[in-house]
């Protein structure tokens, strides 16, 4: 009999993203995307989407240079937090502990063999819609803005890193993530992973940094609830003047539907529709794509855009 | 600190469908929702989305009366199902173990307090495609069959219960089953209720039998990936002289899109969409909707039609 | 060998629409509605969807009752208006020359059997958006507005009547219209008639108003890209507070996808889609609905709502 | 006053379409597209989508080499076509009059200035589905398939030519063609025309075809409800090993959201939708891109396949 799965962490709870432009990147994730800012401290701006239940999913805030500040983590329970903090405080990946901050309670801090920074968190602030933004239906966090994008959720994020195999090792050992998905090359390196705690098919992805760096940030991404939801987003991205690097179109990998493009401070955007696409299987084997399998590009032809590849925040 | 949840159970795996006309049955199954057969045993059929990762997610029955043979959970490990089975054999809701299925492995099965029959497993057989059934994709479990409604997995069943509460408290001690959503009547007495053990808002619900019945099946649910699909399966519904008994339109409670209808045998069978709909939250405080909430009706003003309270399988 | 068609009106252009709430229900059109504001002039403020090609196609007038003040159609060249003003001038029917208004040059008036007022115009402003409102693809009148419901374009209106053959008749032997289809009652009564002067399966309808009322207005309809964007519009309004009178449903007649609501100032407004559907055939045969037909109700069922062969406006 | 304009042109009716593998085009038809067959004869199979009201709207027929026999327009009545015939008879387009075919009677033929065969006819066959075809709503030609694309209507076609101004003379002035955008080089030269005789924005349009040959076929087109129909049919084309050569994406120009792909006999096949777009504007202006506009490739920015220029049928 196998090792129980660790079920420790419950979900991708938000992320925080630096940006050089702060007012024009801010009016982008709220006009342009359709979120709502649930405060603000410092240099900093907390934004969800209309049906996030927590405090904030994106925390904006200004920095000479664009890309990811922390990842954050909820545990499912405080004993599950606690499991996750004991086994990771005496290894070379702890930062520690910290106060918390708008959005939740105290987190603890570590780093990805690769040196993203990750916040692990139990006590989150639940968001409370003022009298203007409730819902007429009481089980949506928010009223439906009916603004820009309206996208609905945090989905998931996407890291660049230098070493794949190191940092899934990491987040299977350390974390108890399921990987869902690979690409492997011909020569057995590893050269992307999708990542889950929950039904969905991933929560995070990491692929590798064709420039060999470290620590950057490849995009994170908002969820609609249909593909024509994504279809209009691209008018709208047309029309308020915001570059589109790639999409729509359906990936292979993971069968996402997906719209990259680039916010104001640099940092790349996804708005991507699975469908009704989850992973209910608690043992399922991760499907392997091999170089050959990738070449022949996205799910319906499309060819990977070259940036894909190259560009990250903060660029190099 | 609250005691830790029970995580035990991975989802709902299948059900046995009970029908009086198995051959018009399985031909409203295959041809107009589009679902495919994995293969027959006895007076059963196997049956399946193209999505579902398992041999079956449907076992059609033939039986002198429509209803529900049996609902099945898979247990997120053999040690998980053990723990399930040791909470149970000694209650007065067991039954005992069964070699298991053409799709799945030994099985423990109990009753709950209104005595439907459950089915707990862990081993099962994961879906072959023949080739005729390949998928382009290799992370997709079968082609896509462009045939009727094409149903894409298994999202929910609801059975009709006496007493709720006791359902309620027999799902969540023996199982760990979260409640996310309830009715709750101005005397205090539970009306309905959600649970889940996914991400899904909902695996199944439970609601009360108005002829005061016990053993009743309501409906079963299958997914297909945007509300389109549900519109135009209502088209291909009325082409095929399926009977629909509501729909399409939104619930209020978990905000389901929704079409009703009855298959020749007289089960009640439900297509849905959630959108991208998720329960992230490991500590989703249920919504609790009262008796005037439930007044209103649905999402939009749809009146709840009559029959949905008082028809259930087998009829009485 | 039949005579030839009167191919004279090329479409429905605009209609004026009563208020009692000028201000409400000028709200709802631009931030429910997402329309534009042309213009102002008096009492009257102009509006239209991203689409319209044409200055206006709503000309919203503060009054003392709702209701519609008169609808307008486009000729298809000055001599074809010259045609149709020949043909009426000297008919009951005939009301006169008007100077025109701001969206449209000198306009001629009349009125249909059941008092309804008609304009009929060819010279036209064409709408210029200003640099805020530029498009970025230049086929496209407006920047899709991203706000509300996102209408594209005026559909059709609906007018009460009391004496369906008489207003059927008007149309077809002074404005060329071609009749679609019908209701007939089992009396031969007809009750209700589609007519159009484009491929759309209509531009306008008249139904038989069961109070026996005259000159009264039932519906205008704004048309969306799909139903998915019907959908929306369905959760918009329930978040704004709008009531919902029914639908989203399929109409039998036509098959139009629709969702009717009430406007601040009490008149019935429909957002609907029709899909690819168009009137080719230029000797189209009228589709004969008979009494017995129209009580199935709309195409998947739903009972169409009593309010809908009573409530006009203005009200009686 | 400027003249009124020919009007006596009532819609696009159907193409032949040649193929070197008649059983394998056949069955794309039929199984992938969702097209039903009318009849046989000779070496022709007649089709149509299931919203097409006449006999067929796709004659396909056996031949050595891919590519288009000729297209039929259909007159607005048997006076209209006496006039085309009249303009047309003794001038060095004019081919003559044929007896007609399976779906319509007699018809005249003659040649576009680049040598494609051109059908005028008013006599037409209607389509009456078999019993077990006939549709739930009398208001449609045929019950919906439920099978493979489910195409509704033949939408438009592409023709490849080696001198565009030419052949828009020709059609504007033979037939009444109404342009409604087109693309004119820095030079001068005319790249491409659509033109339309109904109030969809085109029903057929011309490219220059960079080869210099002449009397080429470049696609046909059939029309689905929504966006989300297309990337459904990216899907089913997917798994039937249908080559897709670009798309879905929006095109710049006519804003057509569109999907293409070589049908076993070597064919272009699109499948497209312009949600409710349609030209109501008798007077419209036609939309002239340039040069530079159209280097920026589509809407949301995929460039133009290169094949898109040179590959049309038969192939030189």
């Amino acid at each position: 009999m196998s090792p129980e799965p660790i079920l420790d962490i419950a979900h991708l709870g938000h992320l925080e993203l630096l940006t050089p432009k702060p007012q024009e990147s801010l009016d982008f994730f709220v006009d342009v995307m359709g979120m709502t800012e649930s405060g603000r401290s410092g240099d900093s701006v907390y934004l969800r989407g209309w049906d996030d239940y927590e405090y904030h999913t994106l925390k904006l805030t200004a920095s000479a240079k664009p890309g990811m500040g922390h990842m954050g983590f909820r545990a499912r329970s405080p004993q599950a937090l606690e499991r996750r903090v004991a086994a990771l405080k005496d290894t070379e990946f702890a930062i520690g502990w910290t106060d918390g901050d708008n959005g939740h309670g105290p987190a603890f801090r570590c780093r990805d063999p690769d040196g993203h920074v990750i916040e692990l968190y139990y006590e989150t602030v639940r968001y409370e819609a003022p009298p203007a933004l409730r819902p007429a239906l009481k089980n949506q966090a928010q009223r439906f803005p009916a603004r820009g994008c309206n996208v609905r959720r945090l989905d998931h994020l996407n890291c660049l890193a230098r070493d794949i195999a190191a940092n899934r090792v990491f987040f299977e050992t350390y974390l108890g993530c399921r990987l869902t998905e690979q690409i492997v090359l011909d020569s057995g390196i590893e050269a992307g992973m999708w990542m889950t705690f929950t039904n969905k098919s991933y929560d995070f992805a990491y692929t590798r940094d064709a420039t060999g760096s470290m620590g950057r940030f490849h995009h994170l991404t908002y969820a609609v609830d249909s593909r024509e939801d994504i279809l209009r987003a691209a008018d709208i991205f047309l029309e308020a003047g915001v570059p589109i690097e790639s999409g729509p179109h359906k990936h292979a990998v993971q069968q996402t539907f997906f719209l990259y493009v680039f916010e104001p401070g640099g940092n790349r955007v996804e708005i991507a529709n699975a469908g009704a696409r989850l992973i209910l299987a608690p043992d399922w084997k991760p499907v392997v794509w091999t170089e050959t399998e990738r070449k022949k590009g996205q799910a319906w032809g499309l060819k990977t855009v070259e940036s894909f590849h190259t560009y990250g925040t903060p660029p190099v």
